[in-house]
């Protein structure tokens, strides 16, 4: 079993980790001086990090609530010692750490939202390293959670307990909400959020939980897409039966099932579904322009992924269908025989799972009554079929240009050395979207990972130059967001 | 755990099981003295069905070797011990057993042909017993291979080792071929019948593996159709990708799959591949005719297998649709996500396993080409798929009014008490046809089974009445053969 070694570390955290580029002058604080001080404390940050990481804190497992619950004390410990007002806030599921730094008048209010749980580790036997022993190879710190999001929030926990413990009080407000359900859905801080709005007041939440562009290209992420997801059930004869006495004349489950989901898109990808397309806010030329500046290549995104050739709706490009068009997928099937060899029956049941990815402004309970629409209108005599909706959310579209994204940027360019770019995802996070409705309140999503940190996969990474470069960038954004206050 | 009882069997057949019907007159036998012994020796023939019920021999399941080996020994050390010349023939696969009795001098052959291997269980929670533990219900014994084919083949087998027993000698000889790869396509058994020509030669094969037409009401089978069995794997990224981050970009396989599978064949079961309908030999009006005579009710039927509604080919009957149509089947799906809730991937691939029923005169090595150019006209780009065929055979049409068939039928009204119908069944026995060709006789179809027996499903059953009628009916059969000797 491997071991996580001192010698390693500080081996690495030799590397000058932040390169002499220009740092914003401020009058609320030395900033080159905070910045040598994190640097001086970049062994203790990973150490630390390394720390949290060993706790097994699987949201999903019901057997890991005490490792869950410890994972909460940690980071709420973490955040008392460093002086701000720390609160363990339960719900009917896993606690939340609410905390919170002085109020600053005419100062804005940041609110940095992050979660302490982390995805199941199956399958096992693909770690390299165990998913809870945190292992570096190659300046990545490998473990369950290493970037999404225990690396990545921990960047904002400790770019403000360093700044108070230099004596001096931060230029602005800074609230922590950090949950523990954000991969199990999120379902009791959505159902609390109203209840807290008072408390979680902000001008603007920063989120830590998604990627750069590329490795060294930072990127300030302003959309995200909304999720829709579905199981569908077809229910055929009582019970499987034999082909060649009954085919022909028994409507077969797999069969409608594969007519039904076929009919939801075609072989291009567009959706099928009347009025799917109807509340679909088109990509401006802005920011198609924008992103066709990217560095972007579809042959080695095609190989990455280990595909001959791309796919998708006509006159798109890759990033344009995967962050800003809606998309259908099959995320399972399931009927009928599965084993070796042959089993010439009838299933009696078939099952599909499938989902929808939206962009802002289409609803998913709107999408709901559609596909039902939908499946009246085209399934087959002679079965029974079941559509159960599981969650839904829709997408998020934040102005790129807003104050809070200027000084962002500012932040991140001073931290990475090379400008943020501009983009979508095309993952979802429910919550942001929930934080915009009940708290009336900018998102800035700004991504330390790389998007082949292997997030949910086994050998889930973060790149520990980019935990360290992600403690400057919040620390340079405190000050950012400081020169925003009404005084100034 | 339910256990067989003795005390059930006996209250079932000291049931008089032979009504009293007409028993043909016989210069051969004592034919009433024989149907009486069969009758005294009812017990140990259920007995000795639960027996060999009880072994595993699933062809398809390596793990199941020995067991399957094990039923081969069972029913070969019963015809040995009755006197027959019996061999256990090894194959490449699971091995034959061989037996007949001493040659008759001008008098017919018949070869009585049927397998001792038996369809897997899955899905196990549907069982009310358990597939290998024989168990009385309601007059029918439930057991993996009751009627498929253990109970219904040794109807004959009890029949010749009974008569045999009285000491007489019987008026013709027969031969038994008793394979173990039925349910797995019968490759060995077919590659060999050339080279068992001789040994097989034969004016009329016997085979009880299929149905009467309804409860009460037996029939004669002159007709099969044809199978052709496929596996379809489309595969596309080398893992399974984040549906947020990856869709609209990549090819779902799972995608892929339903739209080619959705292509071969439309919403009312026509299929759609080019020329498949091209070798189809037409129902001739008589057979329409004599079909509608036949006592049906599409809304019993529907009942029986527990659907609102039944489907098929404009312009046919059910009962043509599934006799004498060819048609698609998908028999399985497997792909991505299956367990409980939502796992937003792309699936990496998509298994799909499906099956035509082809009548007679339709070649499934032409339709396995016609499948390849279907499939590399209607593949979309951005996945590999492979498509591998499993096993084929064409159908079987015979003359339903051969002096073989007319002796069965005069066999089989004086053990059921009613006149068999003629007709055609759905299901496939590929070694038929390969009988007709390779040994130039006539086949003769009589099925034992009931349309509801649940062959290949959960809850396989055999009427147990029907167990001794069959017994029966093959004693007379014989009697009946007899007669057509040349010095008769």
């Amino acid at each position: 079993m491997r071991q996580f070694s001192v010698v390693q570390w500080q081996a690495l955290t030799t590397l000058p980790y932040f390169p002499s580029f220009k740092i914003p002058q401020s009058d609320l604080m030395n900033l080159p001086d905070l910045l040598d001080t994190l640097a001086k404390n970049s062994d203790r940050h990973l150490g630390e990090l390394v720390e949290w990481l060993k706790i097994p804190s699987i949201s999903s497992d019901t057997s890991r609530r005490a490792e869950t619950a410890a994972a909460a004390d940690w980071v709420a410990a973490k955040l008392q010692q460093a002086g701000l007002a720390t609160e363990l806030v339960p719900t009917d599921g896993h606690p939340m750490v609410f905390a919170e730094t002085p109020a600053v008048p005419g100062a804005p209010v940041a609110l940095v939202y992050g979660h302490y749980d982390v995805q199941p580790v199956e399958p096992m036997d693909q770690w390299h390293s165990p998913p809870f022993e945190p292992t570096v190879r190659n300046g990545n710190l490998y473990a369950r959670g290493a970037t999404d999001d225990k690396g990545q929030l921990l960047t904002h926990v400790q770019s403000v307990c360093d700044w108070l413990a230099t004596g001096q009080s931060l230029p602005l407000q800074i609230k922590f909400l950090i949950e523990g359900e954000e991969e199990v859905g999120s379902e009791n801080l959505e159902r609390m959020l109203p209840s807290l709005r008072d408390r979680l007041a902000c001008d603007c939440v920063v989120i830590s939980d998604s990627s750069q562009y590329a490795d060294g290209q930072p990127a300030i992420t302003y959309g995200l897409r909304g999720i829709a997801t579905y199981e569908l059930e077809v229910n055929g004869p009582s019970q499987d039966l034999h082909s060649g006495s009954f085919g022909g004349a028994v409507m077969n489950p797999a069969i409608a099932l594969c007519h039904l989901l076929s009919s939801m898109v075609d072989r291009e990808g567009r959706i099928q579904i009347e009025g799917f397309y109807d509340d679909v806010i088109e990509l401006s030329q802005a920011e198609r322009d924008a992103w066709a500046e990217l560095p972007q290549s579809d042959e080695a995104f095609a190989k990455s992924v280990g595909v001959s050739e791309l796919f998708g709706e006509k006159g798109f490009t890759s990033d344009e269908r995967r962050w800003a068009r809606p998309t259908f997928d099959i995320n399972g099937l399931q009927s009928g025989h599965q084993g070796e060899g042959v089993k010439t029956i009838i299933p009696a049941a078939a099952l599909g799972k499938f989902s929808f990815r939206l962009v802002a402004n289409q609803d998913p309970v709107k999408l709901t009554a559609a596909i039902e629409r939908h499946l009246q209108q085209h399934a087959p005599a002679g079965i029974r079929y079941t559509l159960k909706p599981d969650h839904g959310a829709p997408g998020m579209l934040a102005n790129p240009q807003s104050k809070f994204a200027v000084a962002a940027s500012q932040a991140i360019e001073s931290a990475f050395g090379v400008a943020p770019v501009m983009i979508r995802e095309g993952g979802s996070i429910p919550i942001v979207t929930r934080f915009q409705d009940v708290l009336g309140c900018d998102c800035l999503l700004m991504g330390w990972g790389l998007s082949d940190d292997n997030t949910h996969s086994p050998n889930e990474k973060f790149k520990i130059q980019d935990y360290h470069r992600g403690i400057a960038a919040s620390a340079i954004l405190w000050d950012e967001l400081g020169k925003l206050s009404e005084s100034k």
